[in-house]
């Protein structure tokens, strides 16, 4: 039996929700048989498509579809330079697709290969906000009669609310204020504890908004309500911070949506320094990296709660829910609600029921994608103002 | 005084030796004033490219071209996920840009803004290699006959001559053997020191082809023969075993031309693992990124080797001397030939005398680019074997 | 183009407000070109001035002006025993006026040598004490109405108020009662959120007075009260205190205003052991030290609160202004409120408006002395009473 | 019995031999009654005089002399910032001087008031050095002939032979060659070895001049030779490198002639990183400070060396053999030879026999000044060539 090879890569561009999404389509020698997989680094998306159209193409046609360990790595290194979110993001197109094809050809979902299901359905949390703290009662109140029971609480935007800060200077950006802030989450979590008491499992997402100092000071403040965990509570310029907070805190720490280096997450896990990893599996190179990202944090009793907002695609939180199928130590999913439109584009999406979600049983990732339709919604490459982040002194700040 | 302010943002590629270059040209609201500035990461230059004319351009018409450190930090942090080598070169040639501008508005070259001249001319060290070690010889004595102290002596390629290795399959790729490369190192420099003596510097490139254990054999071994130092031992992948290295051996370890995120430089500099730091100055960022991190590195006693071959252009080589000239921890500077044509190209390139190099006194860099000739030699974008290795066994290798 | 040249070396000493202040002038070889640095260490001014007059200068005269860091680190090490606050100052009133020259010659206010701004205004903090809670809250309400947001409280002087002691014997000294003081600090800041609440930051200055333990449980016991900083809590000779402080309290920690030697500040912030590092940037040696010390503190998250007050000279404030507007990471910046007479004494003094700090934009530091005013106001070598500091027992204190 | 106080404090500056020396007289309430303490720092003598003139002799005037460890203190901080070559050697002259009265009030020689005799006689070292090989053969050749010990071998100048290095630019400074100087040292004592055996003690002053792992490379390539110690192997910028030094090394490591600072030696005793403390006593502060250090040392097997060269005064050499006799942990002290003309200055001086330094018995120190012939050799302020350090390529070095 010859090998089926790679026959040509497409990089499918598409923002049926005005997010932009990559998403690669590999296809092979056999008729018909294709993978798709998640790319999106949506704040520079057309840099990942370069790099995927004019490097990882060539590299690739002709290559068997099945060694995906060697083309992973050789792929990797092939820039020499490696790593990096736009590196990442269009090797991670390639090889989830590869996944794909993989389950596929084996007529077999793609956690079977993995090793099989440790459970059923996914346990997800949602993000619930609110520009005051009733509004964020309703949200919560919400989700939890939907059956959800890890509830993400934000009270405004990441940093807080805009009418904190009355910023010093006239330089464009969205502004926040961090001691505002800071303040605000214990009051928060106070009112959701008063209204709902303990048992549904509350969590918080700093998303890298303070100085290391500040978060240790949030962190001990927040442990009479018990949150299943703070997320991102360091910069990834910050990862030194953690020992303290460790030495300080009870309160369990999330963190990882940023990494797109080893040196970021190793040191890290080995140092028992968090409690949940959260890449976006797609930033860290795609599928294979992330079921060793697993394997490495079970080592050293880490959960996983890969990152799965907007801005992944379809494509991207199938993969994140068949490694969480199989994952002993699997600890949450992040989750974003599929419109009608997305479902459309991406025939297949998962589905969630009473706070869990389930994939499609179809063979590999199981979901597919509309071209045609997708066409639709093209990408527009605009700024968003959060990226742009400054201090209420007009100094730079993380956004 | 109304502030000068960035019109456009142009890329340049142009390949005038074959070698993929990517210069970067900031225009100004100032008639006649612009900067340039080195984006070269030659294996993913379109990917680069658009990184800048997609993303960093539209961020940059109407700033200030004076306010460099607060365009360095809200760039960098604008695409959220960051580092990595893509966005690192793209930055890079902004900020290289801006500094060039800076100079030419202060009408001075850009080591005088640093601080000044801590030496006159800068030592640089060349590449001797041969497939004999006769030929070794040669190359050397040629280099020591023009003034040059500092010679990095190569048997064969990296990771040593090509009939080391009888490959074991057939998969395509630059086969090299760990173990014949790692035992003809010590025989290297037996023969040059039996030949040239003491006085003359020598140094190696492992470029990243040991294992661990093995670049710690082979450090020990080295040491009779007192190399300036030992490149680039371990891979970025292999970042803990400088400790061990540091614990068995005194031959001193230059280390970092693959580095694009600061969690691979800190704790090395920090921890006291290095001697000298060799980055690729536009991998990260720039000069803003690269006179903090030869400041980080005084603190710490290590010295600065910045990257300089051929796939720096003559802009990024014009900016590593500026920072040579001024660092009081300047340790020696990689040098690479520039053709006559790549001194057309570039006007005003660095020159050598006596293994000093200099810059052209000019403001700024002091360097030019003449566009309509670099528009002659286009850039190709072409995979080259070496970055795709093999282990005798097939397996895939480091490059 | 020949170089510009040290002609001439001057030490000016001069005390307007009753401070002995220390101003260096280096007058250049070009007519009307010279720069002014601060080289204030007020306790032993004569001194300095004896290490500038008979020392420095001769070094210096007939060198190039604009080789500040080769003449920095040169003269360092001139008296082969170096570092120290003697040493330090002298060399600081140099390097500052040799940087003060370089804008000068460029035509460009300093901060845009440093790279330019991130920050149009450099927020700064208050000194508001009184004998009784009330008078504080008086003094705390007049700089909040100033527009002021960062206000450290004292309660009495240093260590607190003159009546919580009974000296035991008759030695003359300025006694303190550590247990009382540390008592009372906690009632200051309960009073202080009581009458003002959250959202003005409020900090403390223990100015070294406790022990390594009674500053960890006063740490500890002002969390509830959100300090923006702990300033000084322990001092030089107690550093390794300062891992406790981080294994216990989440209150942010200011240090160094008396680092005078890089074994001080280098393990303290490579450590992440400190929030913001305030050395007196004159101590340390100027503006070349302090910008390095800014880039080190950078990479480890530690932001600046450069020392700044009545012992430090406007020249010195300038200097402190002027690395505030360029570095990211800038905390805060004490303040001292210049007298008409002072700014009489130092044409073009930094300006307040709305709690923020501005440069004159002149070219260099921006800031002039009329020598003959300040020769009016002669220094006087007399001994602060507080400089003689003693615990109840009579044993001595530090100061 | 009323106390005896201070009465005056006096600067004596002289030169007998060409090296500046200070040495401070303390005159009592008692008539006749005075003591000597040696404050030479002798590249910056006059602002060590201005301190003292200025600041402690104001300070000092009618405390009572018994309580030194109280003025001491007070003195120490009472200049705020504090630490540092000027600071500490003007206490440092008052320091000895005060112990020398406590010993003549008590009619006993120094040693005795410290807890009395370990030891006869002193066990010293002494400097040979030569152009060449067979030079050097002959100086150590007449210390052993002497009696002597143990003997220092230098082969040229500090940092090798001025032959050694072609400078590369026409600045003025001391050059040395590293790597040249650093390849001599093994040549050197391998010469040494063959011609007089084991058995006479060897030593070694790398007088701070080599990089850390040039350091560590020279450590191991000399243990064969088995020397008694390599002396000031790292600056005190390079602290951290002795760690490297204690993992690859079993050279014995003497270390602390330039510290100046307890930051310097506290972590580097208590972390058993050398084997030999030798401070120059009047740079840390005097007699209290040194036996308090001698203390330490004791807790964590380290010994004493003190710094023992021309720019100690005789008053200096009696101090640190008091102390050398009562130290259980005594290791060694550095000698240098008195002059007839120095005797005569300084009647009293040590004797020296067989190897071994004796202090005079006369109570206190022991010795005396003679103030009028002191006169005859006035200092000059002249800057040594020596503290003007550059490397080949011209850049600032250490000296």
């Amino acid at each position: 039996m010859s090998a089926i090879v790679i026959r040509d890569v497409k990089t499918i561009l598409t923002a049926p929700e005005g997010i932009n999404l990559v998403v690669v389509k590999v296809e092979t020698s056999e008729p018909g048989l294709y993978g798709l997989g998640c790319a999106t680094f949506t704040q520079r998306y057309l840099a990942v498509a370069t790099a995927i159209d004019e490097y990882l193409k060539p590299f690739l046609i002709g290559k068997d579809v099945q060694r995906i360990e060697d083309i992973w790595q050789s792929a990797m290194v092939s820039s020499y330079w490696r790593n990096g979110p736009v590196l990442n993001n269009a090797l991670s197109g390639v090889d989830m697709a590869l996944w794909d094809i993989k389950g596929k050809i084996m007529n077999q979902p793609l956690y079977q290969l993995l090793g099989g299901k440790c459970r059923e359905g996914v346990a997800i949390y949602r993000h619930a906000d609110g520009r005051d703290l009733e509004e964020i009662v309703d949200n919560v109140a919400r989700f939890m009669e939907q059956g959800v029971r890890h509830i993400r609480c934000q009270w405004g935007g990441y940093g807080g609310r805009n009418d904190y800060v009355t910023p010093d200077n006239s330089l464009p950006g969205a502004y926040f204020n961090p001691d505002a802030y800071a303040r605000s989450v214990p009051q928060l979590f106070e009112r959701m504890r008063e209204k709902f008491g303990f048992g549904v499992e509350l969590m918080h997402d700093v998303h890298e908004r303070l100085s290391t100092i500040e978060a240790v000071r949030l962190a001990k403040q927040l442990e009479p309500y018990r949150l299943f965990f703070l997320e991102d509570p360091l910069a990834p310029e910050q990862l030194d911070g953690f020992k303290m907070l460790r030495m300080q805190s009870a309160t369990p720490i999330a963190m990882g949506e940023l990494f797109v280096h080893p040196r970021e997450w190793v040191p890290l896990i080995a140092g028992g320094l968090i409690d949940y990893i959260r890449v976006h599996i797609s930033a860290i190179g795609g599928i294979t990296p992330a079921k060793k990202l697993a394997v490495l944090s079970e080592a050293f009793n880490v959960r996983t709660a890969w990152h799965g907002p907007g801005d992944v695609s379809p494509v991207g939180h199938a993969a994140n829910l068949h490694l969480d199928l199989n994952a002993v130590n699997f600890g949450i999913q992040e989750w974003y609600s599929f419109s009608d439109r997305i479902q459309e584009v991406f025939p297949g999406c998962p589905t969630v029921r009473n706070g869990y979600a389930y994939v499609n049983e179809a063979p590999g990732l199981g979901i597919d994608i509309d071209e045609k339709l997708a066409a639709k919604y093209p990408c527009k490459n605009e700024l968003p103002e959060w990226t742009l982040v400054r201090l209420p002194d007009g100094g730079p700040g993380r956004p």
